[in-house]
């Protein structure tokens, strides 16, 4: 069968909450080494989908940690030779495979220079888990398809429970999230016919604010790499500076807006776009009117980690009705070794 | 005529940069009042164009200052109510108006909790300016097309001069800026070509990396908010981890490579589209071969600020070419107003 990687590692998401849920003591550990450190600063090193999860862990530290965070940029160092003075800074590498030579290199260099660091991957003993002072496994089991669905969420959920670690707090939030992933990915028919709708939509945007613009991310990047669809993720602030003018009637348009403050700013977004006609599925709240696949309300801080996985299934059945095997994007390769 | 004030200001930059060059004095007192605090980290606040003006600002940052640096996501502050420890932090915020909320809201904020604060508008009686410790002026004069140009380029000299006062250099690489950008506007009949051939295109993406990546994110922006093509910037690293998957035989990609080091990182990247068989225009260095539009070798530092030229000439021809008048992007304000 077409896609039965992505079918099944989609389908594994639940358990590999629940073993992340049970490894709490281990990421507690390398929190309490990092906090023993102080640090005042936080960067992030990714790429792909790793990098949509420290967008979600970027405003994760400045909300809930109250430190400055950044996305490091890889080709400062690998291209520019960059020479930064890491002190008193957390350098945070995020990756599947551990592999990518544009990760080990900032990484290695991020140590020397005084940081602490942590990766975050999929693969103990891989090149990036070693180059880092210390290291936390997504312990997702191997994943086959290109497109990451498990590791993608492993890292959401890593990342949530590791930096409310850092602040000394359990994330009770998370506890009934393999339950709810659950219940949402049984509701895999909806997600079929939502595909039969788009069978032809190409270019498709997706926007959020907030946390959820993480999930906007990724949600376009899955529909680009496994159907081939033209999708483009805006912050739902970035989208009225420009884009908009692009958005024509019937234009489709994939808003996630869960229940949370970022909804609140939505509604001005959403009304903007219905002034276009544009056509707009909500994924998240129903009440915001119509189109939409209506998620239930959880803490808005976790709300990410159950909105992808009804895109996930919609890249899916996306790529299998427009006749696109899942598990082989044309001219991708799992691990991308840039420079 | 239809685009008249975006035609105008297009025009305008070599002057523009001209006036910036003469006000280094400015600029670097600014920058002494900052480097008197001695931060550690830098953050930059921005939107839309001028959040690709930051981008380049983070890369200097990096690379030339050698300090960690990151772009603020304002909704953490605007949603979330973050409270950040920004001790021995440089807070810039870059906007052409200086009247967006979301700006201010963090600028005042981030200077309330002990950041250094400097606000760089072309407003300088503007509530941003206003909230902020330090400001410079951009001096650009009233831009009146939608599509910010002269602004853009403004900020992006404004920054490589005070980052450069910041090292305690002065910035020579931007001595003959203006003279180049007059010599380059002046092949405007090329471009005028090019925007016929790319008169059915769309979608569009555009990728660079490096320094002109921040060139591949405001291309693809001047595209979609003035002719209403569907472009998407990727990093040319982010692009093979995914989206290239999107890209097939025929798919128009504009390749920003000006002489420098990310040139050769962007060699296999044109290698893998080229298997693609897409259709890829290089800006830049001409011996990389296939349809070129070859820019004058710079140091690579300021090659943002030339590179963009041309495109923003695309952008006005291209609108023009689909019947589109470049001065009023359907949906947009001048002065846009998110929470």
């Amino acid at each position: 069968m077409n896609g039965e990687h992505m079918a099944r590692e989609i389908g594994e998401q639940p358990l590999v909450m629940e073993r992340l849920l049970g490894a709490r003591t281990a990421i507690a550990e390398v929190a309490r080494a990092v906090r023993a450190r102080n640090p005042r600063f936080v960067l992030f090193v990714a790429r792909g989908s790793s990098d949509h999860a420290a967008t979600y862990a970027k405003y994760l530290v400045e909300t809930r940690l109250g430190l400055p965070a950044g996305l490091f940029s890889p080709s400062t160092v690998t291209l520019y030779d960059a020479r930064i003075d890491l002190r008193d800074v957390l350098v945070i590498a995020v990756s599947q495979s551990g592999g990518s030579p544009d990760l080990v290199e900032p990484i290695t260099r991020a140590r020397a220079s005084g940081a602490v660091t942590v990766a975050i991957t999929n693969a103990p003993a891989s090149p990036l888990a070693r180059a880092a002072e210390l290291s936390i496994d997504l312990d997702a089991g191997e994943e086959q398809a290109v497109a990451a669905t498990k590791t993608y969420v492993a890292e959401l959920l890593t990342l949530f429970l590791f930096v409310e670690a850092l602040a000394d707090r359990r994330g009770e939030a998370a506890d009934d999230l393999p339950d709810r992933a659950r219940r949402l990915l049984g509701r895999e028919q909806e997600v079929e016919l939502l595909a039969t709708r788009y069978r032809f939509a190409d270019p498709i945007v997706t926007t959020a604010r907030g946390y959820a613009y993480t999930t906007a991310l990724e949600a376009a990047l899955k529909l680009s790499e496994t159907s081939y669809v033209v999708a483009h993720a805006f912050s739902s602030a970035d989208l009225l500076h420009g884009p908009l003018a692009m958005i024509d009637h019937g234009f489709p348009v994939i808003a996630i807006a869960p229940v949370g403050r970022a909804r609140e700013a939505m509604r001005a977004v959403l009304e903007r776009l219905d002034a276009r006609g544009a056509d707009r599925l909500v994924i998240g709240d129903a009440t915001l009117g119509g189109l939409s696949f209506a998620l239930d309300p959880v803490p808005e801080v976790v709300a990410p980690l159950l909105a992808i996985l009804p895109l996930q299934q919609l890249a899916f059945h996306l790529a299998r009705a427009r006749g696109v095997d899942p598990d082989a994007p044309r001219g991708l390769e799992k691990v991308t070794r840039t420079w």
